[in-house]
Parts: C-alpha cells; sequence; structure tokens
C-alpha cells in the first residue's frame, strides 16, 4: 500500500483548440481532481497558449498551483528530422519529470486532443523510462480539425469518401486533396492548386479568420494574409481543408 | 425586421460520443439557448441514443421540450449505395423540417462531433431545399475516434505519419493500415491481418469493451465477441486503430 500511496497519477487533459468553453464537463472534473497543473511554456510567441490555460484554471480550479516549464530548445531544420525530435522529446521530458511533485495527481493540459499530433503521451512514456512510476488518465478534447469544420458549417468529407488528416510537410512531398492540414509553416496548399481550401486561422479565439474558395483564386491572396497575420500577432496557427 | 423575427435558428451540437460528460461547456449554452430539441428516433436498436439525449436535456436544459422523429425506412442494400442515401435523406429532411416549430431556435443533438460521418448538415441543406429559412450555428464535440484514443491512452499517428479515417465498407475494398475504422457493421479487421489492432465498443457508456492485440491473434475472437455483444444488448457500435 506504501507503493499505492506514493505513486503519482497524472491526467492528461485536452482543453479543446481555443475557446475556453471546448472544455468538456468531463476536462473540468479532471482538472478539479489535480492537485497541480504542469504547463510547458513554449516561449513568447506562444504566450497566448499559456495564457489560455491559466484561465482556463483560474475559472474552473482557482487556485491550483501552476508549475510552467520552459520548453528546451530545438532545431527546427535538422538533417534527421526524427532523431531530432526524439531528443528534443527526452530533454523535455527530463525537464516535466524534475516538476513533477512527489505525489499526487499532476495535470497536462494539451491543446485540443491528447491523440493528435501532440507530444504529452510519448513524453509521459519517456518519463517512465527516466523513473516515473504512474497510473495515467486522458480525457479526449475538442481538435482544430472539428473547431475549423464547425466554424464553417461543414462536414469533414463527402459521402463514402475517406478522411485524411496530414500535415503541411507531407503536403510538399505530393500533391493530395480531401485532406485536413495542420502544422503547415507555410502555404502548402499551393501544392493543390485545384482544389477547393476551407481555411481557418486562431479558431476559437477572437483573432479567429475564415476563408473559403478555391486555391487558384484565393491563394496567393491567402498566403500573404497568413504572413501579415504572423506579423501582427507574432504567431499564427492555421489548419485547412482542401478538396477536389 | 419582420423576417428576421420569424426566421429559425437552429444549433447543430455534438453531444459527444457516449459519455455524457463528453459535453463541453460551449454545448451546454447552445443547448441551453434552444427552445426545443428535435431528436430522430431511430427505432428499438438505438433507444439508449435516443435516452442518452434525453438524460442530457433533462440534466443541463430541464423542461425543454423534444420532439422525437420517427426515420424513415433505409434500404441496407441498395443496387445503387450513393442514390439510396440521397432518397432518404430527402424523406428526413422533409419530415424534420414538418416537426419544426415556426420561429424560434431548435437544437440538433449530434452523436459525437457533426462533421463526421453524420448526415445532420447535409439534411439541414435539404431541408433548405424544402423551403427552410434558418441560420445555422455548429458547436463542435467529441469524436468516437478521440473516445478510442483516450480510452487506449494512445496517439492516433506515429511521428510524421499520415492519419486516415474511414469506414469498414472501404477496408473490404482493399488493405489499409494506419488508420481508424468506423462504421463497420461486420469484422473488416480481418483484412488486415498483418496490423495491430486497438479495438473500443460502446465507448464512453457502462458497457465499454476494450481489446488490443495483433489481428492475426486475437481478430477472429474479437469477431465472436463482437457478435455475442451485439447479440446482448441488441445493438453495437463500434470503433477501431489499425497499425502495422
Ligand atoms: C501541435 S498541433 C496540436 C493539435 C491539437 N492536439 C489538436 O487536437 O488540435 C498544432 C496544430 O494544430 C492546428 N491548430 C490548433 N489550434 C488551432 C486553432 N485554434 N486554429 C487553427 N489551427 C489550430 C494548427 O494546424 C497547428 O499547427
Ligand atoms: C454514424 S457514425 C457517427 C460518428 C460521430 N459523428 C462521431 O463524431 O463519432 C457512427 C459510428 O461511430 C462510431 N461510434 C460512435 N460512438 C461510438 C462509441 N461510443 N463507441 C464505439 N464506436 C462509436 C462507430 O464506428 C459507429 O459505427
Amino acid at each position: 500500500m506504501l507503493q499505492m500511496d506514493t505513486m503519482q497519477h497524472i491526467e492528461v487533459i485536452g482543453i479543446g483548440a481555443g475557446n475556453p468553453d471546448h472544455l468538456t464537463l468531463q476536462a473540468v472534473e479532471a482538472l478539479r481532481r489535480s492537485d497541480v497543473v504542469v504547463a510547458l511554456d513554449k516561449g513568447d510567441t506562444k504566450a497566448d497558449l499559456l495564457n489560455a490555460r491559466r484561465e482556463i484554471v483560474d475559472k474552473h480550479a482557482p487556485g491550483t498551483p501552476i508549475v510552467a516549464v520552459t520548453d528546451p530548445e530545438r532545431d527546427r531544420n535538422p538533417a534527421d528530422y526524427k532523431a531530432e525530435v526524439e531528443r528534443w522529446h527526452q530533454e523535455r521530458a527530463q525537464l516535466l519529470l524534475d516538476a513533477l511533485p512527489a505525489e499526487g495527481t499532476a495535470a497536462f493540459l494539451v491543446w485540443g486532443d491528447p491523440s493528435l499530433y501532440d507530444s504529452t503521451l510519448r513524453i509521459i512514456e519517456r518519463m517512465r523510462g527516466l523513473g516515473l512510476n504512474a497510473t495515467v488518465t486522458v480525457t479526449p478534447g475538442i481538435t482544430a480539425v472539428q473547431a475549423l469544420t464547425a466554424a464553417h458549417g461543414i462536414l469533414i468529407n463527402r459521402i463514402g469518401e475517406d478522411i485524411r488528416i496530414t500535415t503541411g510537410r507531407a503536403l510538399v512531398d505530393g500533391p493530395m486533396t480531401n485532406a485536413v492540414v495542420m502544422l503547415d509553416g507555410g502555404a502548402a496548399w499551393m501544392h493543390a492548386p485545384d482544389a477547393e481550401i476551407w481555411w481557418g486561422a486562431y479558431l476559437g479565439t477572437d483573432k479567429q479568420v475564415l476563408r473559403h474558395g478555391l486555391v487558384s483564386e484565393i491563394g496567393i491572396d491567402l498566403a500573404q494574409e497568413k504572413a501579415a497575420l504572423r506579423e501582427k500577432h507574432g504567431w499564427i496557427m492555421d489548419i485547412y481543408l482542401l478538396r477536389k
């Protein structure tokens, strides 16, 4: 029983992708069960995201301490992409493990849903490798994909069609339609000139911008708008659906 | 202004995929703004789903009337799949249009998220064709995909990989891995014998069952278990991730 008493518990909580009211009732409960919230501080450009988490904690579980851990440096253009991501996760894992309280329940508030292009679950696996002894519960959250489709009032796919979720990087490597594209640092939609695009940035926030049209007609303008928005706010998160 | 006053408003609200606490704070607000809830009654086999909606309304917006519309008949093995789905949607649209109150806000509570394999948004388009004059707001919800990954505590994809969401029908047509499979009436995982499978049925409910293993090892057993569960409860909803 001593083992049980000193074992840690981790709540991995999806908080939705922009609107604080994306939070589910289940997520509110999980947050209230937590003794401390651990947050990765991704630096100035993502300060808004850390603030969003603070707001959620203050509103639904006031008084819960937030431990902010500064994200380690990462090479954005490595020779070996997979290896660099691995190394970076290992360093994050150690930093977070050091920040974790010795017992009780720690919450990780994950942007969107924890299963979609997020490293928290992988980091926790690494923390196990570094000595963590913890049970883990995952609470799903609204993804940016759903924030996009809800804002445009559209379905992801037409009847009988598959759905593909991919990254800007993959889109550059080969043409693709009927795909939701995330993590695009540039304007990868230009690689699908014959597609229709439903685009959204800062979804669910008061900065939200929506665009819809043919890539051949609005693609270049959209690339300029994206650059201007990034300039204006210091950061941008955008996502889009491409369909032939 | 007369036009505005008599115009209808529709709230399309994702309610999550099983657990009533999948509901978001935003969904609760949208429900509370609604004057009436319109629910499609899909017959005996899906009675549990209608009950889930009733429970949500009683808990978060007690007293709001629920108008239950019985789903029209549908040919499950039509010669022309797309055409039959079209015809069926048109009939549903007319039934729902007739059930809608002449003014005020009507809520459609959608299982999971409204953008994912759901016909509500298409039906509303059809209702417009049949004379509906309404504004529409969509509130995203937790999908069965996320209910699955959260229950297993897994990511949808490995680093750098695409995500595909597909149907049992498509899986039968050709081998596919790294895919989340929905709407499988049978045991289509047997078409991917070299995959690992994370399976979940009745996710988020008190009937929830999870299985994980190699299709080559647990596939046949799982097919029998699925048949037995369907027999026992009168209906089943399952979803799974296949990965090579
Ligand atoms: C590291 S991923 C995290 C995704 C998250 N786990 C989810 O479920 O949505 C970050 C990417 O998600 C998308 N994204 C997240 N939030 C967004 C928002 N509010 N508006 C637009 N895109 C968003 C962008 O494509 C961004 O590059
Ligand atoms: C018509 S689709 C609706 C999907 C829904 N809009 C969503 O976002 O999840 C129904 C399919 O979703 C999956 N599903 C929905 N709820 C589920 C649950 N609680 N457990 C397992 N599968 C579920 C099953 O694959 C089922 O065949």
